[in-house]
């Protein structure tokens, strides 16, 4: 039977959420990952030592085993150096949400007055703590992300030794930008690398598949998956998996965010094959991130198996995506 | 108290469905408007004069007066002259979908022969029945019914004297047709005089606001609202109302339509107003449908006033656009 070893997996862009779901979801991702981001837009937001301590704590008592590193991450908003040194042992990167763009993010930044940023971003760029970005203008749905192009050209060009994540891009414009400033880098989630607008209501409207940002046209899915099959350097893996329960999703107005986290690799073993990529895999799924965040995860080493797997309709109230459909790769061991 | 008085309000394109959702919804649409033009995709599509003739009993059996005309339609397939004579006189007009392209649609036209349509085409141009065309490719969902417009200027091209409506438009794109072809003309829906694709996808997912055509970007709406709010004397309303079972739309799978009968005409005098157009309503509710196709609708009288109404929260199990938001505008009488 063909097999595929993925060694250390990481996730690079995650929502693990709190209380019961966070004990719920976050084993999910321990199973078969070595390590995944997690993301502070919790309410109220991760802003200060003891929240991302406390909320690791949390992460590393709903964890069955201590295989997994959870890499914290701040709330973006401007904070002093002295902070940032006394804080940077214990944090991966600083999240920046522009204000009110996504799940919990009202607390984010209303203007890109880059003076008024100046002093925070140059201490992240001293102190070499990655600043990882929602990048979306509250503009026309479709145009969100490729408006954003401008501000992230201002953080490139402004702070040119800061390590600019552009988080779960979904455009040819964003995957433009990856060759025109070598600060900048990438996540791409796996769900981008499968979905357009019409997968999401080109048919029957799919509040499962709805995400932001939203899945947008084939050549941005085109534009992604050509960076993400060959692994290109600057781009990682990050699921942005995002629980909410289905009844949430499923009503007369449905959250944002698409529940990957126990279906990735599985995911990502059927589209570089399906490419004939598998040999990238490692690269997308690991190897980019270690370099790019200069992080050293636990070993891992996930071995996937071609054969039917069947996604569950649920887990634990949370409708994963594919729920009920078979998978052509299912996880064997993870070791 | 301001009033706002319309003769004879015409739907002209309206789903009524069949059985006990046709006898939930008829009585809304009966009450407020003189006429409707009813289209034709139950299950099976209403293709022989036996099913226009049942069809159009089980609605007035529906409806609890006289005082509403149902326009029949066929769906389209290749008719002969000989049939298409023999049934001109309980028709309207015949509706043109493409295969599988909405709901109920799969009996459709698969390929866009022109000179195997032409016989039946050219019938229907001698015998004066308009052809009223669901105009979207199987193209991605934000250009398919740009795409179309090829198919628009071949019809419209190959058949100079056949009426053709482009239903329920939501481009610029079709708008621009309107001055390029004297036998083009169109139905503008009140939903699309009022959403983008942002408060479908943009914000939350709202799965009631979801139809086909989807709404699309903020110039489309421009370009909608223009000609609409100017009467452009090839424009009609058509609400393209479409009711679904509440659990059909929320739920993992949402079907496409909006519920607009019984909010129609108050969310116009809304638009109207806003724009202060209100003296142009008449000429797209009812007076260009009258010339356009032709008919001379049941004296109707319909005055709305503007106070609160609150929008009910469903309609024997169909939810509503706008459900339990306050609308500024009521119906007060109807004569």
């Amino acid at each position: 039977m063909k097999t595929q070893t993925i060694l250390m997996p990481l996730d690079m862009h995650l929502h693990l959420r709190d209380g019961v779901m966070l004990e719920n979801v976050a084993p999910l991702t321990a199973y078969s990952f070595s390590g995944a981001i997690v993301m502070p837009n919790l309410v109220p937001p991760v802003k200060t030592l003891e929240d991302v301590k406390a909320y690791r704590a949390r992460i590393m008592a709903a964890v069955p085993n201590d295989y997994f590193e959870p890499y914290m991450t701040l709330f973006y908003q401007n904070y002093d150096k002295a902070f940032l040194e006394s804080v940077a042992d214990e944090l991966t990167a600083i999240k920046l949400y522009p204000a009110g763009i996504t799940t919990n993010s009202e607390g984010g930044v209303s203007s890109f007055d880059i003076e008024e940023m100046r002093a925070t971003l140059q201490a992240m760029s001293d102190l070499d703590i990655p600043l990882c970005v929602h990048g979306e203008t509250d503009g026309f749905v479709m145009d969100r992300e490729a408006e954003f192009m401008t501000i992230y050209e201002l953080l490139a060009s402004n702070f040119p030794n800061l390590k600019i994540i552009m988080e779960h891009i979904t455009t040819k414009a964003a995957v433009d930008m990856l060759d025109k400033f070598e600060n900048l880098y990438a996540t791409i989630t796996v769900h981008h690398l499968i979905l357009t607008l019409d997968d999401v209501v080109g048919g029957m409207m799919k509040p499962h598949l709805f995400c932001k940002p939203i899945a947008k046209r084939p050549e941005d899915l085109d534009a992604l998956l050509t960076v993400a099959l060959e692994a290109h350097p600057k781009v990682m893996f990050g699921s942005d998996s995002a629980p909410h329960p289905q009844h949430k999703k499923e009503s007369c107005g449905c959250a944002a965010g698409v529940f990957t986290a126990p279906i990735a690799l599985q995911l990502l073993c059927e589209i570089f094959e399906q490419y004939d990529k598998l040999g990238n895999l490692q690269a997308f799924v690991s190897d980019n991130a270690q370099n790019i965040y200069g992080i050293c995860p636990e070993f891992k080493e996930v071995t996937l198996e071609k054969r039917p797997f069947i996604v569950p309709e649920n887990y634990f109230g949370v409708v994963p995506m594919y729920a009920g459909e078979t998978l052509n790769w299912a996880i064997e061991s993870v070791e």
